[in-house]
């Protein structure tokens, strides 16, 4: 089969790789009907030193259960399914507590002979744990939207959730990627009353206004902090999502939080410290998230895609082949795309 | 009056001060009957630089209400009270909220010509938002145990209770001074059911069990989390309260909380950074706590000390009067005292 394979920053190339097929009797073979391209694809997409081992990319895609292990009982040949961005068996320990990036029989996809998600096909490990069916076929157009269950919805309600965004919060969403706008569609499904988009690309802060934004705040730093604290009565937002990854928004997420307030963070941290010292103390502040445990959210949150109530695949503003795909990087790390959806 | 200064580090003296004045019609005077010496008192007995400027130092008292302001209704000449190591008005929006720590008319012991705790009498500014009255004589044997509620019980318990310790949880304590204890406390009466407390000193450790630590562990930073994890089937517990304050002891107890579980932090950061990048994010940890809003817990606490359920008091090991707390610094800076009582 064809698969996205990346020998080092800047060269992602589609390459035959081979079959996927069953090797545990917990196994399921998925044909890739639609997958995407991550923010987090873009790190290395950056900076990976150039390799003869190439790395298997990708994370998110949905697709139809092709063929099944023997001890998978919960899929069958035919079921159209989404794979969250890690596999788990969804029993353990950790599992049963909705933390299923932390599972004991988890792991990432591309990584230790499991395919990536930006190919035409994955073995999926834990299939029974990992997979949830959709009630749509291969052809639904909601499949875009479905698709973002995969990880940047369920990644933005992580961070609303574990910010512990309520009926009539006020919120800070920092950045306008695909994920921030995921956030801002998570912190109105918790009942934010004010939600603050920070971000300076117009078109994603109109869509962000669209998905529920009350406020975009396009300064940064120190001046983007004082417009925050000036929409609120000088207090900041009691919660604030940091949707990037950098430590500038972690810093701007420090400003804009309200004494006692909670900073979630799931853009995945490009940074070792945490500046996060006795002033902070002083006023009490929490950082939370993590890596979303997005399997724990599918089911929560599909019923609002399948009635029409949330449109996240609205972040999709770009779509190629999957032979394209370099494009795809290429686009986004330039910022003319916000996300692409692959059509293997 | 008399009144304790610091000059410089390890130059404590006991001099005569201005008597405290009625200034404002919110402010009441009040006798000390009982004060004590901080573990955050020898952060600057050790470090203060010499100064003809001293500092007046003492934040945890409790006393007799001699005379108060015109603007003071809940509070009368002769009521035993207790106040809460910052004052507060106790009604604007984040007091309304419990987090007195960050009242908009709220401050410090000691600073802005504002009394210390550590002498015969104090000013209390906003005395109806700041002191909590007795229900005791102020010869009552409880005295020691209600002046936990100044500092101490208050803040291990804002540790316990900002981590969310509930029935059946499972907790380590780091730190086994004064607030450790009361963290352990705190942790008890939350309903944990596991509680190891990380100490190496005997006495107080063994005071720790009596407390409620179901597990003392002696050893240090690699070791010590070792141990912690091996009582724990490997993975922690779900809740760590630092009760220490260094960068050593944060480390320690990133490496023993469970993935998915949250440090609180009740010891004041003597570092500005904090080590939590992609490893911990990947496991879901939060940090919270803060310094306590002790004023937020005092109602709460107080029947437990009352009707002797609880004993926080007993981490008095040592009484001394006014004019020799110099020795008290040095005792309890010499760790020959856990904590040290002052009768003026």
């Amino acid at each position: 089969m064809r698969a996205t394979l990346l020998y080092g920053a800047a060269d992602v190339r589609v390459e035959d790789v081979a079959d996927p097929k069953i090797q545990n009797p917990t196994d399921a073979v998925v044909r890739i009907v639609l997958s995407c391209i991550c923010g987090s694809d873009l790190w290395p997409y950056k900076s990976l030193p150039p390799t003869d081992n190439p790395r298997h990319m990708g994370h998110e895609f949905l697709g139809v259960v092709e063929e099944i292990g023997s001890a998978v009982t919960g899929h069958k040949p035919g079921d159209v399914v989404v794979a969250p961005f890690v596999y788990s068996d969804n029993t353990c320990v950790y599992c049963q507590e909705g933390l299923q990036t932390s599972c004991v029989h988890g792991g990432q996809w591309g990584v230790h002979g499991v395919d990536g998600g930006q190919g035409q096909a994955a073995r999926v490990p834990q299939a029974d744990g990992t997979l949830v069916r959709l009630p749509v076929g291969e052809d639904s157009e909601l499949l875009p939207d479905l698709l973002t269950l995969s990880d940047i919805l369920c990644t933005g309600y992580h961070a609303a959730r574990t910010a512990g965004v309520t009926c009539g919060d006020s919120v800070t969403v920092v950045g306008d990627g695909a994920v921030g706008l995921a956030a801002v569609i998570s912190a109105k499904l918790l009942g934010a009353e004010r939600i603050v988009l920070m971000g300076r690309h117009r078109v994603r802060t109109d869509l962000g206004r669209e998905f529920g934004a009350t406020d975009v705040v396009a300064e940064r730093g120190e001046e983007g902090v004082a417009r925050v604290r000036e929409l609120t009565r000088g207090e900041g937002t009691r919660k604030v999502l940091e949707c990037v990854g950098l430590k500038d928004a972690l810093v701007q997420s420090f400003g804009v939080v309200r004494d006692g307030g909670t900073i979630s963070r799931v853009g995945a941290p490009q940074y070792p410290e945490v500046p996060f010292g006795f002033g902070d103390f002083l006023r009490n502040i929490a950082l939370t998230g993590g890596v979303a445990p997005a399997r724990a959210y599918i089911e929560e949150l599909m019923p609002h895609i399948l009635d029409g109530a949330i449109r996240p695949g609205r972040v999709f503003d770009r779509t190629l082949g999957l032979e394209d795909i370099a494009d795809g990087y290429r686009s986004m790390n330039d910022r003319e795309a916000l996300k692409v959806l692959i059509k293997p």
